[in-house]
């Protein structure tokens, strides 16, 4: 029997047919036109307006109205939670699905939002659907599905390796009937939106428990007493204000105990729940800003001459193009494969298949939009093209969700196990060597 | 409508439906049981036999009992010549059903030749079922398909590039009802076989025609006056004896008028015929290639250790093994992706698919296998793996049947023409330039 | 004979004395001490100031001061404009000897400056010491040598590939004893300073002329009626203000006749006096630059613990360390080769080392930063370490004075060129052939 | 101060003094000329005699006769026994000028041995002459200094990870007077040979000592009762025979107490002496090898055409002959560093620079080969170029020595060594953090 996961070479039932179902294509063909017709023609009048506002930390007179207009278009249209599956909600696509859509609005910085598609909500909206009480989801479902409000996630610390989730150092301290906060965070994406009112905070409850039952996640109001913006992390010398990356201190905040999601202890069990869809669908949406960069570079490649020749059939360049497809195309396979076992398995048996393109994509679509900066000239890294912001949000999924390293390791391991309780040596011992391998 | 080929971001209908059909999972998983029960336990044997032998040009005294004791078992089981798809004799699969079993084959250097799906047999067949005369098809596809004698494709030459097809300079003149052949072709495999009774071979016919219509694609029997075996040509050092691969001297040989293939100056369109499935049938044994040395490397750094860990766990090693699980599964992919495109479409309109894989697929197996000799220390380079052997034959599927290069520029040009006609300018000219890229 | 640069094996003169000369080591360590205790204590403090400007294009109060008077003890020091080698000025160093010097600059971002050896004045001081009349070095090569003016060099241009110099396109034309300049360029460094005062501008004089004696390179004084700074681009969403890389836009701009260097046409031949010393300053600092995100890397490898070991030593860390301090030496090793060229030959005959090297270093050294990243995680494209603004620099090093793609031509033309005239098969042709290869 | 090896960016020393010594400019113009004017010309002649020989084991008639015609003249003309450097004898050149003398014998598979400077002969003679025995001198040096004998060097063990030296599991025990010695050998270079009379074999003498003074190293002639050729291990299919790379058993050897080199548990500090210039030696001859590959690339690339261009202006061609270039420069300085740094501080204070650069040259070489492989299409595989007998020769070479990994790891090691006691944090703790990197 093969391991769960990847080491199977034949895939006798389903787990192969990557097609789209027929029901989701009318869905898809819907999304690729809203985003042209509605989404694209407002995005660069939505960061112009932005330009100039005074407050980095608010949206500019007009741009929420403009964003909303779109939002409200799009709900109307049924293009809007796509990205929940079997929810009771009843809207969400399968990861599969979800996997075509979510490739289209990677192309685009605002469609996510628009179809309120947009990390970290969709995680925590997931989140609070599968684990949340009736309570919980009144307070904080409703208004996220509804893209009234937006929410963040709180984890990544700046004082430990948090790549090692075991490392969490906030505590949290049951006081009474409530949990009494104290720590340090940062990079946490959207706590600097002014609509951002809730958050996901990953604590340690248990420092005396076993290594994976120590911490908790658990609920925290933006306006909480005690929570600190301390300041705006930037990525590459980007603040991405008004959404932002934060830093953020927690000084005795006090929550009530029933601000607890699933129960104490549990934070890993609900990260294994929340981090394999989130992960693939940042990898989903890595795919569409792999294919506007390939885009992009050809485009670029054809108009401009050096040397008396299109830039895209000098030297190496037409190479380089042929490359970015095939691993393009080899991608997004390994994304729709990944997705198609997450819903024929589930997140936790899936999660190898999870790991190995979260390891794969990010690193491979920053050498791709590289490569084409490379094509554009000083443009590709100037804010004449999306090329930079796209690295440099490439670069940084690199790092977030698990840095590489801990993927590639999880992947690496899964092999290792299949063969560990096999002792058969790999070539034969002293006395039963042949020269077999002499021949072909 | 999306480009022929690789261009859709979406596959609405069954292009993304890679499922081995439920027709054939028995049949594959006979393979698995066969090569298990019948071939792995001769390898050894035939290999050891051939060892001994006088003349490394002939089979060693019971070498091809043995072979063929294995071949009658196969075909008896209905495992037989699987690669054919829609043909008359209606024994082949799909090209997505072969890609499974192939995969399988390419795991032992013998499995191919047992079930009667051995290059350049299966290439011959194709040609000859497709476009042969029923003469033709008597003469020489039955005994083929019976696995009673073997065949040669005579292309390469070694004066000329031959990665440019228009370059072949062996010449093929009429001289009343004979064909009368001069040239020199090199690595001609299968050619020295003793059992190899018949070539096809790629001439030129027409040098003052068309560049595409001047070659010709011609029968050419082993044993024709005129045909001289100059020496056999070397991969890494070995000659692959008996298979051989062979360098030839066409001096005035002459053949009946009647063994031109499908007509005069139609060697390219046979080429496309061929080459096709030529190409992506390698590419699916390589996958097993694949396997079989990512196995090999983790037994073998699971089984040794050195300061005081097995080398599996040292330094970048797991690291090396996932890459190489998560390249060997996108391969995969790509390959069945392009193995179904053929079934949809046909091989033409396939073409870039397949030259997608022909430059993807060895390059990276290469690498991969690289990364098993290394883990294998000094026995990765010796007889007592498989390892070297199977480098040298990745390593010159390179080169084989188009290097690399001539497939990346498939690819690439296709990527090109998507665009070509279309000059709106990647960046914004001057006037309507924003800086609307400085948002996320 | 070996060609000039590159070719030969051996070196049997000075060319690979790469020792500093015993008189540069004092200079050398005076320097190191200096940057210690002068440049690093004001770095964060000037930067701090600048954070609460209310303008961009300005300086915050206190910031010239600051640097101002660093500089001052500089030049009081005697370290002051080691860039110019055989300068009248007496006071520049071999090329080999600055290499080592401005590695120790590439560390620090206020170094050069304070040592008044940054681009783009560096490049613009060495133009007007070789080619300028005694006239023009009164009014601007003085000032800039004492560090009271600063200034650009304007030859980058949005609409075309620049590349390919020979497809500038702002023009100047004659008009009495005026030319008359019209055009528009971009990237043009340190024209935002407010301290900027000359321009050395490339432009077209000759549109009839032969290809390369159609550019002319000529002075602009930045307050020219017509020059019109359009705005601000940016490197990876950073403006670098006050320095600054303008976009400018050129309108009927009138300078005196007089202000053309060395003559009409001869824009070229300005081009190789400037960038060879130019393009290998920016490698020198680059290894500076690559030494100090190894550095980085190392300790907060061994200051960062994950599963129980510090992130140095888990995975492949090791060895990313290992081929990082490799790569450092070669890098340094081969721009010490080439600064020695251009001190024994000149840096015409050199011109194939600095393509070397300007092709070499910068992509490497970005790879390097990146590992760099990777290791401290998000604190890695934060503003908490200086990793995300030296890539970014780096980055745009390999688009700067001909994107690495030229450099790579230069370098591989000049290999073709030794064998061109030769035509001595490399395979020995049909008839010679032997297997003299089967040897070892 | 700097660590010792690698780590000061500056050398105000004469550690950068890369030039070859006057003394060894007319040494070094003598040894091209024997080459070209005697050893190139018997080159194909020797191989092809050897072609015929009965007896893979021996010599063909002629074969000897041939080689030491050329060897005689190489000693008559004082171009012999350059590599001991500081001998008694007097014979040796400094590494520094050994190292451009070595890469010209790279070029050439006879030439080595023609100046009797072939491995494993040189490091086995240089142990004799630092550590021998005035007896060991006479019997073995001596003859092996003449070029009259060969001598092998046995050190891995087919059944443990030879990387880790302290797996070394062949037995020595002393019994009265003489070493008994039992176990298995395999990949010993040479010992195939009819010349070779002696070896050095590494054994385990102390299995309870300290873990780096159990081993030892001992004299043993080949003739002695006991020692047994098990088989030849092929490299890549090849035997490389009669010099050969045999598989040796020890059964109750019998050995003098007195061969015994240095003393017992004395094992590692031979090694220590013996690998520096084996390392570096092999690498020498590697720069030479990669030129070699470069010049047929290229010759190659000019020569042939396909689609209507030389194969060397296709596509990325002319920058992989760029990049191959660069390469070999750089690798070139590095060998040349590392030699000086042999010269200047002696074998163990230079052994990161000899890890640096054996960890480095033999990958490198490898690829360039690789990619001469594929401009040469079918015949970069075949006998008619040496260029896969190259590769295989430097791909073993990545795993002699020490593999790859052992040497990136001696390399990362000293790098963390640098710092380990360094605490101080690499970005600054919280409460002291500023946005200082938010400037350029």
């Amino acid at each position: 029997m093969p391991a769960p996961g990847m080491h199977s070479g034949v895939a006798t039932d389903e787990a192969l047919n990557l097609s789209m179902s027929a029901s989701a294509v009318p869905l898809f063909e819907a999304v690729c036109e809203f985003i042209a017709n509605e989404v694209d023609p407002i995005t660069e009048e939505f960061y112009a307006l932005g330009e100039g506002r005074s407050d980095r930390w608010s949206f500019a007179d007009g741009q929420l109205e403009l964003l909303d207009g779109v939002k409200a278009k799009a709900r109307a249209a049924g293009l809007w939670n796509f990205f929940l599956p079997d929810a009771d909600t009843g809207e969400g696509l399968s990861n599969l699905d979800y996997a075509y859509i979510a490739a289209e609005l990677g192309k685009s910085p605002l469609a996510p939002e628009c179809l309120n598609c947009s990390a970290p909500d969709t995680g925590n909206m997931e989140v609070l659907e599968r684990v949340g009480t009736a309570e919980q989801k009144e307070r904080w479902l409703k208004p996220l599905l509804d893209g009234r409000i937006r929410s963040a996630f709180a984890m990544t610390e700046p004082d430990v390796a948090s790549s090692d989730a075991r490392n969490v150092a906030t505590s949290a301290v049951l006081d009474g009937d409530e949990w009494l906060i104290n720590g340090e965070k940062f990079y946490i994406s959207g706590a600097g939106d002014p609509r951002c009112e809730i958050m996901i905070v990953m604590v340690r409850t248990s420092p005396d428990g076993p290594p994976h039952q120590q911490q908790s996640q658990i609920l925290v109001p933006m306006n909480t007493p005690g929570v600190e913006i301390v300041g705006a992390m930037q990525v590459f010398g980007q603040d991405d204000a008004p959404h932002g990356h934060m830093h953020l201190r927690f000084t005795d905040v006090r929550v009530p105990a029933s601000n607890m999601l699933l129960g104490e202890g549990r934070g890993f069990e609900i990260s294994q729940l929340r981090l394999g869809p989130g992960r693939i669908h940042h990898c989903m949406r890595s795919i569409g800003a792999a294919e506007k960069a390939l885009e992009l570079m050809v485009r670029r490649g054809l108009n401009r001459e050096a040397f008396g020749r299109p830039l895209a059939r000098l030297g190496k360049n037409t190479e380089v193009i042929a490359k970015a497809r095939i691993e393009i195309e080899s991608m997004r396979l390994m994304v729709l494969r990944a997705a198609r076992a997450m819903d024929l398995t589930g997140n936790a048996e899936a999660r190898i298949w999870v790991s190995a393109v979260k390891a794969m994509v990010p690193e491979r679509v920053c050498a791709i939009i590289d490569e084409a900066i490379q094509v554009h000239g000083a443009a590709g890294i100037s804010q004449w093209t999306p090329l930079a912001g796209m690295y440099a949000a490439q670069r940084t999924l690199r790092l977030a969700d698990g840095p590489d390293e801990v993927h590639w390791h999880v992947v690496g391991r899964a092999e290792l196990t299949r063969y560990e309780n096999d002792h058969s040596p790999a070539v034969p011992p002293a006395g039963e060597r042949g020269g077999v391998f002499s021949g072909p």
